[in-house]
């Protein structure tokens, strides 16, 4: 199988994409934005070793590897259009791996209205894949980080401290549903910790956390400081109704920029951050 | 240095974003789209050993891993808009090389009006990064592979078979020309022979080659079948002037699609493909 093979096979399986005037196979996807929209990107890597362990099945490592850059469409209340994947396999993994990881993008592409619209392929001596997602949102209607005030309720939706290595399921109906309703919004991949001290210093406020909703199995550490949730964390007017399936955590605070307290004591902001050695 | 304090770097490096209303350091940069305007997406892998080694200096490394996709662009006939740029780096090559590999993205950035919107950082064994870019063309002025004819000149810019780890220089203000003028256009970045293969393939023609312009110390054989030229290919109607700059290297013709006769002889179509093995 050379890389044209692939690409006529990704360009059959990908099937006609919405939207996206063209697809795999030339130097660009083209698309054409609709009148009043506006578009959301994002990027995220899953690297061997790193986000994952090699023995996970490949349409798993697929899924995520998508998964991951939706639920960050999901955070700022989007709906996903199209995706751009690339990839770098191992020369003795080729074809049955690449196989499988397609087969597990796909499938969550088709269940999220994605379009695969293109990516690159290369050799490495790791897995290594980064997928880019374009999503789109009325205009001015975006959830952002940056709107959380005092007052306001802190929720998260589901349950935190999940096992690594389970099918990653982005919120993007959540998402939508907030649109309008949050004052802020992000998604938790790299624990409640460290994501809420982001969102409280990207809203010029403090937060407080009085419950956090554990995961069946998970530690009250893990639930805090591991990452991987991949649920939505954002804050509503003092007023508001949680939307089912959320739980109100704790409330936003006046206090220093960033500040988490956690059942009365400042919560160190640490959790899953790949620049922090030790 | 943690995330945040790169990201802050990066945030105050990228300078105010042209057409992003919202950047580095939430979960999505936002775009509006311009009235009649069609977006063009792209996405390139550079990884060390593969694409480049580790002795080059950071600065080439993140100058060409933007300029292979700015290539792209090129092709298309675009105007870059934006690029998020995802990367990868051992924990013991850290603050210094992120430093200069940015400041290597950052510099050619500014030069061609790419925004650096955001991107991904992680940790990993090698230096491995992919680079997505976003450009913008005339509604239905989009560049594409698929248009060549029998009869059109068969044409080049620059020269061939460069040497690797020079500053890549993406045919940008080439390609925005031949809007409006070409039949069909693409990079080489694969070499002559498989790019041309793939040209007339998507066309549905065949096309002969007659001469090929040597860049200095350059060998035939890496100027028709090496990689990593990044000059535009593309065909033109018979009686056009080819543009300054570029040359008539021979013709498209009627026959097999896909099929390369140069000086008499079908051409393999053999280059630079990352899965074809031996």
């Amino acid at each position: 199988m050379n890389e044209l093979d692939i690409v006529k096979k990704l360009q059959r399986l990908a099937g006609p994409v919405k939207g996206i005037s063209l697809g795999i196979g030339d130097d660009c996807a083209i698309y054409r934005p609709r009148p009043n929209e506006e578009l959301l990107f994002t990027a995220d890597q899953s690297i061997e070793g790193i986000h994952f362990f090699p023995a996970l099945a490949p349409a798993i490592i697929g899924h995520n590897a998508l998964a991951r850059s939706l639920s960050d469409i999901a955070a700022m209340g989007g709906e996903p259009r199209f995706c751009l994947v690339s990839l770098a396999v191992p020369s003795g993994r080729g074809a049955k791996f690449i196989d499988g990881f397609y087969r597990g993008v796909l499938a969550l592409a088709r269940r999220t209205g994605t379009s695969l619209a293109g990516g690159d392929l290369a050799h490495s001596d790791k897995i290594y894949c980064d997928v880019m997602v374009c999503g789109s949102a009325p205009r001015g209607k975006a959830l952002r980080r940056s709107g959380a005030r005092p007052g306001d309720l802190l929720c998260v939706s589901g349950r935190l401290g999940k096992p690594w290595g389970r099918r990653i399921q982005p919120r993007l109906e959540l998402g939508r549903a907030l649109r309008g309703r949050t004052t802020s919004c992000m998604d938790l991949s790299d624990g409640l910790a460290l994501d809420l001290h982001r969102l409280a210093l990207a809203s010029g406020v403090a937060a407080r956390v009085d419950r956090v909703p554990l995961a069946r199995g998970a530690t009250l550490e893990r639930a805090v400081h591991g990452g991987e949730d991949y649920e939505l964390l954002f804050t509503l007017p003092s007023r508001s109704a949680p939307p089912r399936g959320t739980t109100v955590i704790g409330n936003i605070i006046e206090g220093r920029a960033g500040v988490v307290m956690f059942r009365g004591k400042p919560l160190p902001a640490r959790g899953y951050d790949h620049f922090t050695e030790g």
